[in-house]
């Protein structure tokens, strides 16, 4: 089956080219990822390593599409839900992750950063036994040898395959989706996998407007994950100075870096070796640069952290996490929208490249 | 005029989407720069920071495309070469540049790493005095700010956008063209520059292949550079060490890094502040990383060199820069060949996207 018809199989609300919503924690809340999912995306909730709250966001997901039901998602009395939700394996709990998912299974699972591939088989075996397969599973991967390993041990629906540009967490070293993608495309591509179907790659760093979408897509991917466009989505759950940041910067290869200084001065230490997150620079990271403690860094930040939205900025100290793309986010617009926009540009740019001068 | 028109009418021998050949150092000589121009492409002399060899390389260039003409290209009574030269500003020495530029101009001059925009202005006045603008100026920028402030300084006629998965020398710190290229092309056309004309754009970083060929006039790009690509092509003057490593190495995210490392084992150390260069991870690096001093590890490169091909290797210590694009690279290949396959790549690529599924 093509992929374009795997896809729809699979996940049936959605229009092609796929647009993904990143599970980002504490900002791809309930309202961001259905909007995403009801504009024919694929919002994922961003349940990150803290599943406190999964069950009353997936029971209130659920709520909502009873409601107001999405033309083609499965119908609200299979209890599947047509969105994904975000799990950093390394943190979450397992048991309360298996058990609220299989309450209301939702789509697909997305899985990140487990401590080892044994981990991930784990959550992999347990989500399909507590959904009877209905929950697909997503893995994300930052390199080739890693899609491969993954590909042969968890055999995942899909690949979210992450490059160097892509905001917050991921790989402290790696290529831009430009050479990964294809590259990973190549190899699963010629992997011998008798019995199973060959995962799907969706793209996932740097892609904020319809010309990374359909560059992602001649790269060899089936869909695209945005995240730091839709820091800028009204639903966004976002501070207002998070937000004029992003708004505001602009030149993201020179304006952001892949550091462990915001993570040092969250406090969000826990991460497996070899990850660290991109931000725009700020004050603290500055400091941080020039030999200030930390000691001293974190308590400036946590003084930063009461002016709320003064504390964010290059002046600032609150950590803007955001992708080299930055740039090309500029207007604050509905969910909605941005996944319509994106789609239709998308297909644009693929007009107006198929039409220029080959000969 | 279209963007791909005022490529022709400057550059009448080239064929679309147009495939430049990077300068590399050392790498791009005589050979390899004429292949790539008599494929349709535009070849690029690594000059680099050296002019001792200008004279005679550009007088044997036109003896060759006076023996073998060129269809298209400028008549060699012209004096007109339809190649470039590529120049390492801090370094290479303007007056001995200018002078062999004006006995025979090529088509278009590279500039790279000057140690100021005052630099560059001079470089750019004095060859298009030389060559009564007869030879184009190419600029290599690698951050939106700095794409401005070259356009509004020298007016160029194309700026080389180069991105993080870039082999050998660029920024240190950068986004790939996945989100530079866009942002650039955004600035670059909302600048009001009355009476010039504004450079069209090609892209530099992690290009290897139709696919990324493709990807990057869906992000603006009117054409591609290829460095890495061409290491295994038969006419680079390359050590059989350096491309079986080339061939060999994948998973380049992994396997290269940005590092100064191989600048200070090669005694390359005037490059201004901001650069470094993309190389496969070898047993040097390896030690310097685990804090091995500089003279021992100098002293173990010196030993590798001396022992020619195996010297290079995950295991030796030979300098192999490369681009992340790395392990896309997998035959070696006549580089007029790979010219052509990469154009009708990217054209079955664009067809293949403007045919996927778009609702």
């Amino acid at each position: 089956m093509a992929f374009a018809a795997r896809l729809k199989a699979a996940y049936p609300w959605i229009l092609t080219p796929l647009v993904v919503g990143a599970p980002m924690r504490l900002i791809a809340t309930v309202p961001l990822t259905i909007e995403i999912s009801r504009a024919g995306g694929f919002g994922f909730l961003g349940a990150g390593s803290d599943t406190s709250t999964l069950d009353s966001d997936l029971e209130n997901i659920h709520a909502h599409f009873t409601e107001r039901p999405l033309p083609n998602a499965p119908s609200p009395s299979t209890r599947i839900l047509p969105v994904g939700v975000g799990f950093l394996n390394w943190g979450a709990n397992l048991e309360a992750a298996v058990a609220a998912i299989a309450r209301y299974p939702p789509a697909a699972v997305w899985f990140f950063a487990p401590r080892s591939t044994n981990d991930l088989v784990t959550w992999t075996t347990k989500v399909r036994e507590a959904t009877g397969g209905r929950t697909k599973v997503w893995v994300q991967v930052g390199t080739v040898a890693n899609a491969v390993e993954v590909t042969r041990a968890c055999q995942p629906h899909v690949l979210v395959v992450q490059g160097s540009d892509a905001g917050g967490h991921g790989l402290a070293q790696g290529a831009s989706i430009i050479t990964l993608l294809p590259e990973v495309a190549d190899v699963i591509d010629s992997l011998d996998m008798p019995g199973h179907e060959k995962p799907m790659l969706v793209a996932a760093g740097g892609i904020a407007d319809g010309r990374g979408a359909a560059a992602a897509l001649a790269l060899g991917a089936e869909g695209v994950v945005m995240g730091t466009r839709f820091l800028a989505a009204h639903e966004a759950d976002i501070a207002n100075g998070y937000r004029n940041e992003v708004l505001r910067a602009w030149d993201g290869g020179k304006t952001t870096m892949r550091t462990s200084v915001y993570d040092q001065l969250r406090g969000t230490t826990d991460w497996p070796p070899g990850y660290n997150a991109r931000g725009v620079l700020n004050r603290s990271w500055v400091d941080a640069e020039n030999g200030m403690g930390w000691e001293e860094n974190k308590k400036l930040y946590q003084e930063a952290v009461r002016l709320g939205d003064l504390g964010w900025g290059p002046e600032g100290r609150i950590t803007t996490y955001a992708g080299t793309g930055v740039g090309l986010v500029k207007e604050v617009k509905k969910a909605g929208d941005i996944v319509a926009e994106v789609r239709s540009a998308a297909k644009e740019v693929a007009q107006r490249v198929s039409t220029m001068s080959f000969e």
